[in-house]
C-alpha cells in the first residue's frame, strides 16, 4: 500500500500497472499477503489506538462545537469493546473464503481442438471512496487483494491519523509479499475526488460508501460504473391472509432494529381488507417501540377506530411521505386494495434495494417476488436480511441497486468479472459456415 | 411495438411500464410472440421489401452524390440473396435458446426455514441505437422479447421507411400477443439521441451498435450504463515456438477475412528469434492477399534480408500506428523480446477486446492468457472468433470491452440480471449475532 501524495493520474496509473501483476497471482500469494497484513496490524495495536486518539480528539472537539455529530464521532472510536478484533478477524474470514479468481463457468466446444472457457477474473483498479470508519480500510483492501483487483481507497478526513497508522502497516505488510505495493493506495490529499473521477482510462469501477448525497453527486459526475445506491427506500406489505405474528415481528424488526440502515422498512402497504384485523396489531407494536406512524386518511381512520386511545397520535402522511427515505423511528402508511396495487406502488416509489410481502398465499408471494422489481424481494422476512454476512458472503462492500452487474450485497462475486479463452490448434474462422464445404460448429457444452 | 411520434420521455415511462409486465410473462408467452412475429414478418414480404426498395432508391441517389457510401447502400438491402431468409431464421433461433429468465443460480439455506435464491431476471428498459442495416431490428426485438427487456429502438435515418414497416408487422404482432405493445418502441423523430440518454430514471442500459465516434458520444453524455465498445485493436503474438502453418492461418484469417470487424487483427508482435524463420513466411502470405505492412525498423530489416524482392514495399510504421484500428487491408508490426514485453504492449496499446497468442508453448500461452486484460485470450485462433453466433449463444447484441457486467459477445445471458428472494416464516434480524443466546446462521449453500 502507497500512501500516496503523488498526483491521483499518478496513483491511478501505478494502480493500473500492480493490477495487471496482482492478477496472476496465484491465491497463495493474495491469501499469504492477507496474513502479513493481519499479523502486521495485530503488532503495531498500540500505534494505531494512539493514531486513532488522536483523530477522536479532534472528532470529540469539533463535536463540542457543534461542527461534527456525536454519532460519527462514536463511529471513529476503533478502541470500542470487539472493534479491533472484529477488524482483525475480517482479515481472516476475507483470506479463507473460496477463491474467486479463476472460477470457470463456462466451458464449450466450438469445433475438435477448439475449446471456449469463460474463467472469472478481477475488474482491474477499484476507487473506493468511504466514510470515516477507520476499520473500514482493513475490510476494503482485504476485500480487494482476495479478488485481485488494485484499489485506490480515499477515507473520509476525520479518520486520517488512523488510516495513515493502518496503510503504514498494509504497505509494510505488502512490502514482504508478492502483491505489488502500488495495488492498495490510499490518497490523504483532500479535494482529489473529482481528478480521480475523471481517470476512467485507469479506474474500472467506483464504489461510494456514505451519504445518499456522495452516491449522487458521484454518480453525476464520472462516465466510470458506480456500484453501489444512493436510496434505500423498503416497503413492506401485509396481506389480510398474513398471520399477524409473522407480520408484527417482521415489522418490528425492520422499522426498529436499525433504523439509519439502508435496509431498515420506511414504509408499509397494508391491504384494506387487513385494516380492521391485522393493521391494529402492527401499529400497536410499533407505538410501543415508539415509531411515529404517517397514515394516510383510511388507515388513520382505522386506527382511531380500532385504538381510540392512541388513534389521536397518529400524524397525516404527505405525499412526500412515500417517497422520504426517514432513516428513523417514523413509518409512512398507505391502503392498498390487493397486490397489483402494492407491486405498482412499491415500482414507483421504492428504491429498488429490498421490499418484502407479509401473507400465507404462496402464489401472491411468487407474484410479489417475480413482479417487483428490486435487488432483494423477500415472503414474511424482515427487510434488515439484505446485508453480505447475513446472505453468507462473508462480508460486503456494500449494497447495489444497479441493474447491471452487481445488485444486492455486493461480496467477492460481485467484484468479479470474466475473460473468454479460446485453445485451439490454429483454427481460423473463413472455414465455418452454411454453405457447401463449410465446417459446422459443434457447440457442444462442457460445463 | 409502437411506432411512437410521442415524446422521448412518455415512450420511455411506457416502456418502462411495460417491462414490469414483460418480465414477469412465462417463456411460453414470451415464445408465442415470437412465433407471431416471425409470421407476421412472413406474410408481409412484399410490403416491406417495398419499403426496402423505397429506402435504397433514394440512398443510391445519395451514394451517386458522394453522400453516401456504396458499401452502406449495400448494407440495406433486404432483399440481397438470403438475407430475408436469415432474418425470419432468426427470430426462431432466438425463441428456440433456452429461456434466460428465472434461473437459480444460487440457493442457501440461511436458517431453518429461511432460504435465500438468488435467480435472473431481466434489466428492465434497454436503449439500443443502431446503424442502417434493417434486419437488425427483427434480430434485437427478438432478443429483448426473449430476455423480458423491453427496448426502444433509435435505426439509422437511411432504412426508415424498412424500419416503419417492419415495426408496423411487428406491433399487429404483439397486439395478439401477452407482450404489451409498448415493451418495443421503434423511435423515428430526428434528433432524439440526447433526450433519450437523458432519461436514467426510465433506461437501465443503452447499447449502441454504430461507428466508434457514435459509441464514444454516447458514453460520453449519458448516466446511463453503456453495453459494448468502441475499438477493437486486436493483436496478435509469434512466438518462436509457433507452428509455422498455425500462425499462417490464424493471421491471415484475422486480417483478411473480414477487415472492417472489430474483431479482425491490427497489430502483429513477433519475437525477435522469431524474424527470420517465422515472420517472412508470415508476411509472405499477407503480402500475397494484398496487406500492408507497417513494420518498425528490425522486423523490414528482417523482411529485406529474408524476401529482398518483396522488402522494399513495406511501410515504416509510425508510433501512431500502434493505437490505430486500420479496419483494411493494413497491419502493424513491432518486434518484442518475449511473453512480457508483447503483454505489456498488448495491455497498453489494445482495445481489451480479443488478443491470441501463436506458440506451442502451454506453459507461455497460459500465461499470455491470464495476463492479457481483454473480454477474449486465445491460443492459437483467429480473433475472428469472437462473435456470439460462434461462441453458440445463437445471436448477439453486440460485443463488449467493458470491464463490468458482460464482456465479449453479448448473447441472452448478458442482458439479465439477478434478484435475492428470500422465503422466511416471519424471521426477524434482531435475533441473529454472536453474543449469547443469540442465534447462528447456518448458511448452508444448496445450490
Amino acid at each position: 500500500m502507497s500512501l500516496t501524495n503523488a498526483s491521483p493520474a499518478d496513483a491511478a496509473q501505478a494502480a493500473k500497472s500492480a493490477s495487471h501483476i496482482l492478477q496472476t497471482l496465484p491465491a497463495s500469494a493474495r491469501n499469504d499477503a492477507l496474513t502479513l497484513i493481519h499479523d502486521g496490524l495485530a503488532a503495531a495495536k498500540d500505534d494505531i489506538l494512539a493514531a486513532n486518539a488522536r483523530d477522536l480528539d479532534l472528532a470529540r472537539q469539533a463535536a463540542a462545537d457543534g461542527r461534527l455529530s456525536q454519532s460519527l464521532v462514536s463511529r471513529l472510536d476503533l478502541g470500542k469493546k470487539g472493534k479491533w478484533e472484529d477488524m482483525l478477524k475480517g482479515i481472516l474470514d476475507v483470506r479463507d473464503l473460496e477463491d474467486p479468481v479463476g472460477r470457470v463457468t463456462l466451458r464449450t466446444l466450438l469445433d475438435d481442438g477448439l475449446e471456449l472457457e469463460r474463467v472469472t477474473c478481477p475488474i482491474g483498479v477499484l476507487l473506493i471512496i468511504f466514510e470515516a470508519r477507520p476499520e473500514v480500510i482493513a475490510n476494503i483492501a482485504s476485500l480487494a487483494v482476495k479478488s485481485g483487483n488494485a484499489a485506490i481507497l480515499k477515507g473520509g478526513k476525520e479518520s486520517t491519523e488512523s488510516f495513515v497508522a493502518i496503510s503504514r502497516v498494509i504497505s509494510q505488510a505488502l512490502e514482504r509479499s508478492q502483491v505489488p505495493n502500488a495495488a492498495i493506495q490510499l490518497v490523504t490529499t483532500r479535494d482529489v475526488i473529482p481528478e480521480l473521477l475523471a481517470l476512467d482510462r485507469y479506474i474500472d469501477l467506483v464504489i461510494p460508501r456514505g451519504s445518499n448525497d456522495l452516491v449522487r453527486y458521484i454518480k453525476s459526475n464520472t462516465k466510470i460504473p458506480v456500484l453501489g445506491h444512493a436510496d434505500g427506500l423498503c416497503s413492506i406489505y401485509v396481506e389480510a391472509s398474513a398471520d399477524v405474528t409473522k407480520a408484527v415481528d417482521v415489522i418490528v424488526d425492520a422499522k426498529t432494529s436499525y433504523p439509519a440502515a439502508c435496509n431498515a422498512l420506511e414504509t408499509i402497504l397494508i391491504q384494506e381488507s387487513a385494516l380492521g384485523t391485522i393493521f391494529p396489531k402492527v401499529a400497536g407494536a410499533l407505538f410501543g417501540k415508539g415509531v411515529e406512524l404517517r397514515c394516510d386518511a383510511r388507515s388513520k381512520a382505522a386506527l382511531e377506530q380500532a385504538l381510540p386511545d392512541i388513534g389521536a397520535i397518529v400524524v397525516d402522511a404527505q405525499d412526500s411521505d412515500y417517497d422520504t427515505e426517514f432513516l428513523a423511528l417514523i413509518v409512512a402508511v398507505k391502503v392498498v386494495s390487493g397486490l397489483d396495487e402494492a407491486i405498482l406502488h412499491i415500482n414507483t416509489h421504492g428504491s429498488h434495494h429490498t421490499d418484502a410481502v407479509v401473507t400465507e398465499d404462496k402464489e401472491n408471494a411468487e407474484r410479489f417476488m417475480a413482479a417487483v422489481d428490486s435487488a432483494g424481494v423477500y415472503w414474511n422476512a424482515s427487510t434488515r436480511f439484505a446485508d453480505g454476512m447475513r446472505y453468507g458472503f462473508g462480508t460486503e462492500v456494500g449494497i447495489s441497486t444497479n441493474k447491471i452487474h452487481s445488485r444486492g450485497p455486493v461480496g467477492l462475486e460481485g467484484l468479479m468479472i470474466y475473460k473468454y479463452k479460446i485453445r485451439g490448434g490454429g483454427h481460423v474462422t473463413a472455414v465455418y459456415g452454411e454453405g457447401e464445404g463449410r465446417k459446422r460448429f459443434k457447440h457442444e457444452r462442457l460445463l
